[in-house]
């Protein structure tokens, strides 16, 4: 099964649009956990259990290993394979960059560590993007309009009356299908989805920006309609307690996001 | 001392402004190499040894190294040990993120590898590149205008009359300085070197793009004049030879590359 078939099963299966986002930080764990790179591993293994029948896909944050060198590239390995086969992986890494590279960075993501979707940005253009492409089982979402303050300094500058965001979807469009191209599009910019839902109705969005980040839950789902899209949740959830019984918390409140963000098939 | 100032001495020690780009593959390694990731740190090693005294620079491609997971990572670490304080090492990672996450990319290539350099894609804007500007001591090359086919897709867009990553150059003079920014142009836009030169001037250019990617190196010298850059070659380089006298013919191709690409003052 193709990731886009994996990913609507899932959340048909869950009636959950909710990702959940391992950004786990090793200076913002509870405090029962040492302050040493295994407690990731262990509060991630902690946080996925509770939290996988409300979810319908997990999302990975590289940088938050990366920062470890080895050892942590060696718990996000783990982190991966404990999420399973079972769940749907999005490698979080963002990466980009000529042919050759590109392909050695898509074969990390999904030879290495075997993710269903990995993040890619688009400026280096169309041989930056084809390698991830090539995996035509896999997602690739290509950063568009990104939830971040930043997002304004490029992403919005219009060339011929239409918004860079938009041409990038427009040119992707022409590279990928539905089954292996999605578009990273930000929950904290509603008024704007809606526009892309008319030139990319049956992609699925990835989008980030609910929670800490601020979105509003309402408009957003207004704006996507029903089309597909997974919306990710990261530090709202998996710090949503601090106290030992922190699966739990993370649990409720990815059970309210489950329940908030609806499910119509 | 700073990155900048690292940089423009070695160069001045060295007279060259060649940077060799460790793009190193197993497939591609000299036949007498066994195929397995531990050659790559060997072969590193060895091209090191015999190409520093004439390169004033190495840049290091993460992808190449990510494809191996964890193991990959630590041959990555001892490959940047290897080449040590004494060379200047450019982390080539294109990394971009919102601002929390990269500033864990940022821990990663300055704390934890301890690079002098990295290279950071910019299309999530200001959020996504400050946090690797706040290492003043360090360089951070954000991409212009890059090397391969597909910068013309969005590279070149014109806003305003001016191309997006003229746009790019000018938001990121507001946002850094000569000292911890840079930006990465291609040898292969010499025509456009010359634009770039006259609203930046003074900050360091990456230029890859000579070696296998084609550039006229006679057309990028006159086009960046005496303006700081370190000119990157890969795999014309560390791939010159393929049998057991292959860091020999790689020296002889990296002194070609710094005897022709001169150095003045």
């Amino acid at each position: 099964m193709n990731s886009f078939n994996k990913l609507s099963q899932l959340q048909a299966d869950k009636s959950s649009l909710l990702c959940v986002g391992l950004d786990s930080d090793i200076n913002k764990l509870p405090a029962h956990f040492p302050k040493e790179i295994n407690s990731l591993l262990k509060f991630n293994m902690e946080i996925i259990s509770s939290t996988e029948k409300y979810a319908s896909a997990f999302k990975i944050n590289f940088a938050f290993y990366e920062q470890y060198g080895s050892e942590g590239f060696d718990i996000l390995k783990k982190t991966i394979d404990f999420i399973g086969k079972r769940n749907f992986i999005i490698a979080d890494s963002k990466r980009g960059d000529i042919g050759n590279t590109s392909a050695a960075y898509a074969a990390s993501c999904f030879d290495y560590f075997g993710a269903d979707a990995i993040t890619v940005a688009p400026y280096m253009g169309y041989d930056s993007v084809e390698p991830f492409l090539k995996y035509k089982d896999k997602l690739t979402f290509v950063l568009a309009l990104t939830s971040n303050p930043g997002s304004s300094d490029f992403q919005r500058l219009e060339f011929a009356g239409k918004p860079l965001y938009k041409h990038v979807i427009e040119k992707c469009l022409g590279w990928g299908d539905t089954d292996n191209l999605g578009f990273v599009t930000g929950a904290t910019h509603p008024g704007d989805i809606k526009g892309i839902r008319d030139i990319a109705p049956n992609h699925f969005l990835l989008i980030p920006g609910v929670g800490t980040q601020g979105a509003n839950i309402s408009e957003l789902l207004e704006a996507n309609g029903n089309h597909p899209c997974t919306i990710n949740v990261s530090r709202d959830i998996i710090y949503a307690g601090s106290g030992t019984d922190f699966a739990e918390k993370a649990a409720d409140k990815a059970k309210y996001y489950k329940d908030a963000f609806g499910f119509k098939m």
